[in-house]
């Protein structure tokens, strides 16, 4: 089974407030639970998708990246884009092709960025740390004014986004179901491994617990 | 370390034989372990990324789609395009946050789809299904005419595919290597879990080889 939610303008996430509670918190859901998202941008009529790191903080959707990059500097300067976080669940294997399909909850963020700086800036760089490993900027050194300089964030307003969640067994044709072929789901999921430690760790450090309970 | 590979031009590729070799080995290998792509278009100046299906013949990606919906016409239509395939390899937990990121690897072709008709478009059907489940196109029904109209079928050349892998443990300032913290990778993999049957499965279907021994 396939849901949707697109909220399409200010006045109707008013209108309908009950169903926009229950989309951000879904939204919410979804981006806190992304590795990456795969932005979309558009250069010289050419449109270009590219994996980066995610982080949520309140009610928008932050990206961030090397200042001298083409895909910082587009955002930056508010050309229209598109950030989408899809969370694979599993591959839905249909008595038929055609009905075959996967399950997923994917979130799509429409709107133009406009750029973080200052006090936000940090706080929205220690966001990303602390969405990929929560416990980690208590333990490392402060970013250096340098590496703030050589930095650009963004963020996107969470007000345009919309939810899709794909999710449940196989939906057949109903003469299909008579078929002795065999129907389901078979689950995917993104996991950790065991932590490995950089050969050129000091001797001594144990991997911190921290590291050892994150989940993905 | 990171390192990339981008073929610009025909002629680029021509001059550089064995690299442009070298370049489809891994864009070969790193489109036949995806599950999904993600696909960015344009329309009417927003664009778009959406997650779907990828599979590969040859020397060129495949997606498909309904034929009703609007990202297949737009590439049926030959509208440029980018595809993006995103393998996550690991998070790569440095001592600065700054040098913190992660391993991946990834391939971006840019292009415009021509459209799949015919005894193609079935071919192309069947490699959707043997991508994500191999074995699978043997215990099924074979696909209904109806099934086919309502199905549009596009096609990328790989010629101006690029590859990006992002290995290793995590390249820290050298003043940063003298610190106390921890530092490493954190693993991650797309796995599959137990196949789950699709509870109006007629009883006495067991889950087929082919369905355990899918790997991800």
């Amino acid at each position: 089974m396939t849901r949707s939610t697109a909220p399409s303008a200010r006045t109707k996430v008013r209108r309908l407030r009950e169903l926009a509670r229950y989309d951000r918190s879904a939204v919410n859901a979804i981006l806190d639970e992304a590795t990456v998202c795969h932005v979309g941008f558009v250069d010289e009529g050419q449109p270009f998708v590219i994996p980066t790191a995610i982080a949520r903080i309140h009610d928008y959707a932050y990206l961030h990246g090397s200042r001298v990059s083409r895909m910082l500097k587009l955002l930056a300067a508010g050309n229209p884009a598109c950030i989408t976080v899809t969370l694979l669940d599993g591959i839905v294997v249909a008595r038929s092709a055609f009905n075959s399909s996967m399950n997923y909850r994917s979130v799509v963020i429409l709107g133009s960025a406009e750029k973080v700086t200052g006090e936000n800036k940090k706080i929205a760089l220690d966001a990303f740390t602390e969405h990929l490993i929560p416990g980690r900027t208590q333990d490392i050194r402060a970013s250096k004014p340098k590496e703030l300089a050589a930095t650009t964030v963004v963020r996107f307003s969470l007000e345009e986004a919309s939810v899709k969640v794909s999710e449940g067994p196989p939906s057949d044709e109903k003469s299909d179901y008579e078929s002795d072929v065999w129907a389901g789901v078979i689950p995917l999921a993104l996991k950790s491994g065991e932590p490995q430690s950089d050969p050129r760790l000091k001797s001594g450090i144990p991997v911190p617990p921290y590291i050892r309970k994150r989940k993905t």
